[in-house]
């Protein structure tokens, strides 16, 4: 068995990796609740136990759940990458207090830009949480590219 | 070269993380194909060797492509994620069997859950293995951070 | 430390994926250029600071954005399978001059399928990038599952 897990940079980076991904997969829960509380419905099959008249008006689209799959489909563009490119930051030897500066900003970033997307809080508050952690993710590429470049 | 992949656990997470990601990439040609027969495309230039006057009428949403891409973004949703903690799951060194065993039912849920979505099965057969498949995440997750878990 | 990012082919790897993640991440602000542009925007958050008789006009979908945003999900559809599954290719041990021929063909294909997409070139151009790229983790797939098979 490799030694990754000895490594205090790798696990740390195991750490945020696992949180994040779990923040990202629990919009998947969130977005069939909001689909049940609000009645927007996707697929005919999903609707089949309500009576026929009801049937035709849940299958549409709801604010609500377009908002919370937006934020899903943007934790996905995000987090994602992130969790790739960071891996290879793990592995490129960085010091462990620049690696959880980037993670722990990171997390921080997602969770606020989560809340501030669901709740639709005042702009620029969502922006500037996905522009900061889009700017540590890039901070890592640099760092992996400034050491491994083989083109 | 590392020995990363003389190790059996290892071994078994490529085995399978290759699998489900294959599944995954197959929904795109899948798209493709459905596009083709029931006519219905996204893109101007896609339609541009029709004639003229059909061209509008083939630039529109089909239920059946739409039923495709749901399940496509559902298995970039679920299986991507699944590779993500499976990676570390994998290295932070559990039982052959247990690893096994969660590997396996992930990748019978995926593939479940894909024909339940494409024929459209009736519920709950599509929710319970995208419930499952979740539920092997979390459990991985959890293996994850409760041997790893520098904050 | 491990001694991964000593291994030529997975520093190649490394460089290739994180140019093509990075190319991805730059998918978010074009989109976020051509919603200004366009004036197309998503969420009421968003328009909130425009006079209140132009905001119900900005919550529009324009075709520009769409597009952008079709690219963009192409991507995550593509480039996370290759960066994953090319993560297992390299650490199943293959000919560095054979991973650089993978790299370097999808890199390419995706750079080209980006700017035949976003500036509509005609097909099949953004079609035969996107099957190419497509062959190519097909290709690293196959070679990670007939040295590993763990079932």
């Amino acid at each position: 068995m490799p030694k990754l897990m000895e490594d205090e940079v790798f696990m740390a980076f195991a750490t945020y990796a696992t949180i994040v991904l779990l923040k990202m997969l629990l919009m998947a829960p969130m977005t069939a609740y909001c689909r049940f509380t609000r009645g927007a419905f996707a697929n005919e099959e999903d609707v089949a136990l309500k009576p026929a008249e009801e049937r035709k008006k849940l299958l549409r689209i709801h604010p609500d759940v377009e908002r919370v799959r937006r934020c899903h489909l943007n934790d996905l563009e995000n987090v994602v990458p992130f969790v790739l490119v960071g891996l290879l930051y793990a592995l490129s030897g960085p010091e462990l207090s620049s690696a959880l500066l980037h993670f722990r900003v990171f997390a921080g970033c997602r969770f606020f830009h989560s809340v501030s997307y669901v709740c639709a809080l005042p702009q620029p508050s969502r922006a500037l949480a996905w522009a900061l952690g889009l700017l540590v993710t890039l901070s890592m590429a640099y760092s992996v590219l400034s050491q491994v470049l083989v083109l």
